[in-house]
């Protein structure tokens, strides 16, 4: 049985002003909320019967039994999934420093949760640790972006920031990457085993601002080239791309070493 | 003004089973309608003022002046744009065949409309003109799929075909690829400039039976190797990096052969 307060308070964090006041947002289902309890207590887990609770959860852990209607009642899923946690929200902010031996991306106004869920999921997949989001991306801790990272949010850290403010700190010399329509093909430009990658938002591209801070523009090449084809490929496909190659020459590059 | 029976026809056709009585689909907003135009005439063209109706279209085509009121009430999305189009359902079926000297895609049970979608998007990017489709991928002229699409689907032949049946009637050294978590890494695998790529379902992967008529296991490693990472990538950001590696081999080989 879950009270109406806290009903409501689950129910006030898709609204992005009420998870930073409250500091704390939604996961659900047992894939993301398991990744996330593996890396940080939850604050409060509302769960039904078909949820086998993880040994050691209590401590700081409110744990809420309820029926499937009851879940129904406070999930943001047309399907429910067994279990949504409330976590504590990472707090991250202007602070951030861009490492400067690793592989980052910074994304410039992406704006539909999907694509930014999706983004998540493969800067995990290609163990890129780091996302800088300016503050028109949509939030990271949306339960729409939460859900769509299938659970990989628990395992890159998510940065906002004044993204041009950010790239003009930067020393020229850092590799700032990004796909353009017009830059050069990646397949046969450099590239270097750590930099930021920008990718821009899903209609308008890497705003002006952004793209003063941007030293090498890349082309993901259509094929056969000059074809009539498809105007650009979504955002999340692009970054997908781009981290293959990248991650593709770093490999490359240690299989030399190691021959050599 | 639009009448009963038409708003009637177009509402319909969210449904296959009237798409197919009816042999036609609905596209909207002035991108993918355009590019649909510009391969084939529409049977019927709803639109608002503020779409300008192209030089010589006529003929075979009903053209309805509406209002935006109107406009919502057939439209299927949430803000229409403009114009709506029914258009002739191309007629394709079991009897199509493999391109034997062109790659192609073949999905195997890809719900997700948008996820269809975005492949269509990344074959005409990467100059893929087939894609067979399992019986139970979603249906490629689905109101949802057409709009992921981005007008894509006006260069890109969709079949549906009894995709086991298809592949076991294929020669046995035809390449049919597929990427799996079991396969080998596509980066140090041979990849032939033509064959069939097949891509499998979101949860499931590529069922037993398609598993069989699969002759190349084909993996994206994740980064760094072994590390604890995200399960798997999406179906469309898999299908763009497989793509795009075997795009670029192809200008790899022409730029070879070019200088050799």
């Amino acid at each position: 049985m879950i009270s109406k307060s806290k009903t409501k308070l689950i129910r006030s964090l898709e609204r992005k002003k009420a998870r930073q006041q409250e500091r704390c947002f939604v996961a659900e289902g047992p894939k993301v909320v398991g990744d996330l309890l593996a890396v940080m207590p939850a604050r409060m887990v509302v769960h039904t019967s078909a949820w086998p609770v993880p040994d050691g959860m209590g401590g700081k852990t409110e744990t809420i039994l309820v029926d499937d209607e009851e879940l129904r009642h406070v999930s943001f899923l047309q399907h429910p999934q067994d279990v949504l946690a409330v976590f504590p929200l990472p707090s991250r902010g202007d602070g951030a420093c861009v490492p400067p031996d690793k592989l980052s991306l910074a994304l410039d106004g992406v704006r539909d949760p999907g694509n930014l869920g999706t983004i998540v999921r493969i800067a995990d997949w290609f163990g890129i640790e780091d996302i800088f989001c300016s503050r028109d991306t949509v939030d990271a801790y949306n339960p729409k972006v939460v859900q769509a990272t299938m659970g990989s949010i628990a395992r890159v850290r998510m940065h906002e920031v004044d993204l041009p403010a950010m790239l003009s700190s930067l020393s020229p010399d850092f590799p700032v990457y990004a796909t353009m329509l017009e830059g050069t093909d990646i397949y046969t430009q450099p590239l270097s085993s750590y930099g930021l990658i920008v990718m821009g938002n899903e209609g308008k591209g890497v705003s002006p601002a952004v793209r003063q801070g941007v030293n090498r523009r890349l082309l993901i090449p259509s094929f056969p080239r000059g074809r009539n084809t498809a105007e650009s490929l979504n955002v999340a496909v692009a970054t997908a791309v781009t981290c293959a190659e990248f991650r593709r020459r770093d490999e490359a590059r240690q299989r030399g070493q190691a021959a050599g």
